[in-house]
């Protein structure tokens, strides 16, 4: 498969780290992968012939600007570049997310898909706002948009509700879809700790940003909970009108009185499909031994489906960092390269 | 797809009627399966266009022969008459299970895939005992072996593996693979109870068998360890030198101590990459709060895996049954003809 990677921070740099360190054991499995352009926003490297993933790496960390990689085509590489050559089957979108526009990748999504290229996107933005839409554009194109990183990271969320239920029909998706929020319920139940001592905590720890409030005010959650259900439900739901609850007012009384009844609290979003339509809300849950979303600690993340013919499925996980987001795009690349071959 | 059913058991009506219930909403997402034989060991159905399943379920729950049902062909039908037709994509091998000779299903199975039909099984013997052979066979002859149903049925164990760990390279593999001796220790828990007690509870159940050795003596989850280790982690082994342990001598003394330190008694089944090769046994473990298996009740079912850029995945189900198994072979029939589309 020739792959061109579009946006190159963070995740970007670790698949392209991965492409190196894995090359020879993805061989192994018959699966050739050739990552034949890096573009970011102001410039890029291109090498119909595939480019050393090792060696980018090494040059980038020496400090050394992408279009002066001598490996490659010495010409002035964009976006437009790609498109016009079309040489590729995969372009994987991983420029930072912007949650109002959706731009750029919005913008890149649509161009590849028009022109007939796979897209394998970490961007959930575009996901976000207009999944939809792009997906009946990638059907009409005879290609296909895989968005499994935008929900999870490492954790199949959107992987799971394909491949592991296919050919069942999803009742409810019940998640812990936030980790920084987990991880600060948490340290208040284990060692009595108050709403902001615990924040601080996970903010010195990295945990929790500077200004926490998309995680703390439920909107990860709600977001991520979202696109399970426009890819997994075939919806086309916004924010609007979805009742959100952050974990900002949580007192330790209410840690204790949860604790009392031998439960435990947890910012559950939660879609259940009703005669009336699917009814989505984000609540802080008192949540049973029975429920085995109680045992998820840290920052683990977690979900649970419910579907008619394979029953519950619980899936829990939360590698998180570069590494595991790249990993989660490698993993939609391969599911799309698969193609027949079913065998690993 | 064009499909053949060999054998006609519980699983198999239960995949009929599954084909039956679910054929309109299948083919609003594009999946057109047609049923064209039926197979048991004495006699079959075979209609080219398709049998009619609602029909065909409602002429055998009416004490009808296969034979005689007016729909269709009007010879005899046989294995053989599916090996000289070769007019299906898929084999879905459904007869009883024989972990000694795996016959009847390593016969069809080969033939099959011989043949150049795809093999969809739930039958654990053939896999067991062959599983390495058989996917060479079917790689060699550009089709493939789907065994997704012979390793916890509903919990995509296999399916999970393959498609939401593609990419990664697993560590470890650690499961509580077996919901009878589950459920005995998690009574014997709970309420006190002693094993034999537990057991007999059980019984009355219809959970553990009246000849519970299989289960209780470890042998079950050792088979479906061993059928996860030789394809996911490419390998060959056998039962001979694995360590299995059984639950059949667990004291209540046993149950407390976990209890008092704050642990739970959980059979394990575990496989662990070593530099020497990987490590295989069947354990009774205790396991703390921080291991997700822990919360694992009843007669649930998971599996946990450690893999090196996609991190922990813990999958929890246990939806038993006919339905759920014939559900887990659908589910292998749609991700075998998936193809290339990614999209649900």
């Amino acid at each position: 498969m020739r792959i061109a990677l579009v946006g190159f921070g963070g995740v970007g740099k670790a698949l392209v780290k991965l492409l190196s360190d894995k090359k020879k054991s993805l061989l192994t499995q018959g699966i050739d992968i050739r990552l034949n352009y890096v573009i970011n926003s102001r410039e890029g490297v291109y090498d119909p012939m595939g480019i050393d993933c090792g060696s980018l790496l090494k040059h980038v960390e020496m400090g050394g600007q992408l279009s002066r990689f001598t490996q490659g085509v010495n010409t002035p590489v964009s976006f437009e570049t790609l498109l016009k050559n079309r040489d590729v089957d995969v372009m994987v979108e991983a420029t930072p997310t912007n949650r109002e526009s959706g731009e750029p990748g919005l913008t890149h999504i649509r161009a590849a898909l028009e022109n007939g290229i796979n897209v394998v996107t970490a961007n959930k933005g575009p996901i976000l706002l207009a999944y939809r839409t792009l997906n009946r554009l990638a059907v009409s194109k005879g290609v296909h948009l895989c968005a499994g990183c935008t929900t999870g990271g490492a954790l199949p969320t959107i992987n799971a509700g394909i491949f592991d239920l296919a050919g069942s029909n999803i009742h409810s998706i019940e998640g812990i879809l936030n980790g920084t929020t987990n991880y600060i319920l948490g340290r208040m139940e284990q060692d009595n700790l108050g709403y902001e001592q615990a924040l601080a905590e996970a903010q010195r720890m990295g945990i929790a940003e500077t200004d926490p409030s998309l995680d703390v005010e439920g909107w990860d959650t709600a977001i991520k909970l979202l696109i399970l259900v426009n890819i997994l439900m075939n919806e086309q739901r916004t924010l609007d009108g979805i009742r959100v609850e952050g974990i900002t007012r949580v007192g330790r009384d209410d840690i204790l009185r949860a604790k009392k009844e031998g439960k435990t609290l947890k910012l559950i979003g939660r879609a259940v499909k009703t005669p009336e339509g699917i009814d989505i809300s984000i609540n802080l849950e008192k949540i049973g031994e029975d429920n085995p979303l109680s045992g998820v600690n840290g920052t683990n993340k977690a979900v649970r489906y419910v579907s008619d013919s394979l029953g519950d499925l619980t899936i829990i996980g939360g590698a998180s960092g570069t590494i595991p987001a790249a990993a989660s795009l490698l993993r939609d690349i391969i599911n799309l390269g698969r193609g027949y071959r079913f065998s690993v």
